[in-house]
């Protein structure tokens, strides 16, 4: 236990910089300050080695993707994240592994001013569970049930390259060097759309983050929203890696059923379109319509303004296979 | 991951009962208001199979004590329990098994008005991490670092029971059936001293909950306040099993060294001593004045008025095997 004792100092080193954390690690509990007129968004997201990435991913992708998945949660609350409890379940101490998986997390809470407030650190296989909270004034914040008929659905960056990166993984499929490294990237290093989450609040009916692959994570807004969505395939944003290296249709399937893109899918009402295009202009990242939810309670596709179908048992596995790259 | 979501409903079927929960288990982040003029306290622990309880422990035990390893935190804090996040990973899904779990983790958060606002569920090595916060007036919560020299020191119910449960179990001593029993139910469900650590916010100066061992957690209040301690060891609240069980010796070093008791260590001052007692007429738990602070900045120990050496390397291994049980 004395070598565990050690691992404290990694966690512990963190300086506490924000003002609200009244006290930080050491004590039973953290002490943080609540804010009048806010409301807290709390989010809880464990990664298992071998499940939730590949084993022999490095200690900083691993460091990196316990704090953004949780930061995309946040993301799709239009929160500002602000404090990170951290549990690690460690096979062995291994100073070096430890310093890299801090680095790739600590750069994130860094960057977005979050605080590790608790630690618990113990011995057993590696998993690592992230509880992180964030800050909304009172009573605004983006939910999965708040989508109209009618309003425009929309997707921030590219789609489907986490899952490409996976199956390269697998050996599933060969891509090559570059492509490979460029959506490996995308599977390690995912980036939380905090600073578009936040933008949306004003102007999203609903939002969620992409973990489960794009058709899925849609179908969560549909059944909390009791409503429907037409998906135009022609409009997914997808990445240039992709498009090179994939028939559209194996791309499509990448990039609707695809997990782990922590992108944000959310929808907006014509209202507030302009307004909502012109805040996330600031947000550094593009943003892609990508259909329209309607009242009809299925998910649909078209293509060149036709419909495709998705088979049968909803929108878990896109199958079509009459396309070829255009 | 069908069977996965499965589970969902095993967390997601909790009611929401608080009023400041606006958003409970099912969108991305749950949402809580936050309360004027109250800071709230978290912590985090990780539950190991193997590690933290044995293998083989029941469902609801393990259940029970997940929830209560973490209110203990709290307690130490003097806050009341609010809200836990629950993190677990199963290698499977066992219907029979998460209703056990459930029951034992949920009866305790009913009974202390704690809601579930999130959980992960995912699969792998038997695993539990909970975080638990709390809400205390405003800069009121207790910590390790508040004990002064001349303030007298308090362990609320009895010592040493989960310890020797445990040497029970690993076979490397043997109890008699109705005494082991008695222990095991200290090991498998302790109470987490919640009444008792929001009456303790008035009065004391510093609190821990003892999960290390006795003398151990009081060397984290040492360190913490900068002072000493002298431990007397006939004042030990030990149970009659124990007692009845153990040689003195034996039983004194299961006291002071056994971990998991989960009982609050705290300091009074003088000034404080009967004011605390009354309010802790009423928390339903017995205390004991078990030794006094001192300026020293170590920890010592006597018995029957003289002084008893513990062991050079501080406080970790107490071997005095001069006395016999009285």
């Amino acid at each position: 236990m004395k070598e565990f004792e050690l691992i404290k100092h990694f966690f512990t080193e963190q300086a506490v910089k924000r003002k609200d954390v009244l006290l930080g690690i050491g004590d039973d509990c953290a002490v943080v300050s609540s804010t009048e007129n806010q409301d807290i968004v709390v989010t809880t997201d464990t990664l298992v080695a071998g499940v939730h990435f590949p084993l022999g991913t490095s200690a900083k992708a691993i460091g990196h993707k316990a704090v953004a998945v949780n930061l995309s949660d946040i993301a799709a609350m239009g929160a500002k994240p602000s404090w990170i409890s951290l549990a690690i379940t460690l096979p062995e101490v291994n100073d070096e592994w430890l310093t890299e998986f801090c680095a790739g997390a600590f750069e994130l809470c860094e960057y977005y001013n979050v605080q590790l407030i608790g630690g618990d650190t113990t011995q057993g296989p590696l998993s690592i569970t992230i509880t992180a909270q964030g800050l909304t004034p009172e009573g605004k914040y983006l939910s999965r049930s708040g989508a109209k008929s009618g309003d425009w659905l929309y997707a921030t960056g590219e789609l489907g390259d986490a899952a490409l990166a996976l199956q390269h993984h697998k050996k599933q499929l060969l891509l090559e060097c570059e492509i490979a490294e460029q959506v490996q990237k995308k599977l390690d290093y995912p980036k939380p759309r905090v600073l578009a989450g936040q933008a949306l609040r004003e102007y999203a009916s609903a939002a969620i983050d992409i973990s489960d692959g794009m058709l899925a994570d849609l179908g969560h807004i549909c059944q909390a929203s009791n409503v429907g969505a037409n998906v135009v395939l022609d409009a997914i944003p997808m990445s240039d890696a992709m498009n090179k290296s994939q028939l559209f249709d194996d791309a499509i399937n990448f990039a609707l059923n695809g997990g782990d893109d922590y992108e944000l899918l959310f929808t907006v009402s014509e209202d507030n379109k302009v307004g909502m295009e012109t805040a996330l202009s600031h947000a550094g990242v593009k943003i892609s319509c990508i259909g329209q939810i309607n009242a009809s309670r299925t998910i649909s596709t078209t293509l060149d303004n036709k419909a495709v179908p998705i088979n049968g048992s909803g929108f878990q596995h896109f199958s079509s296979k009459t396309h070829t790259k255009k």
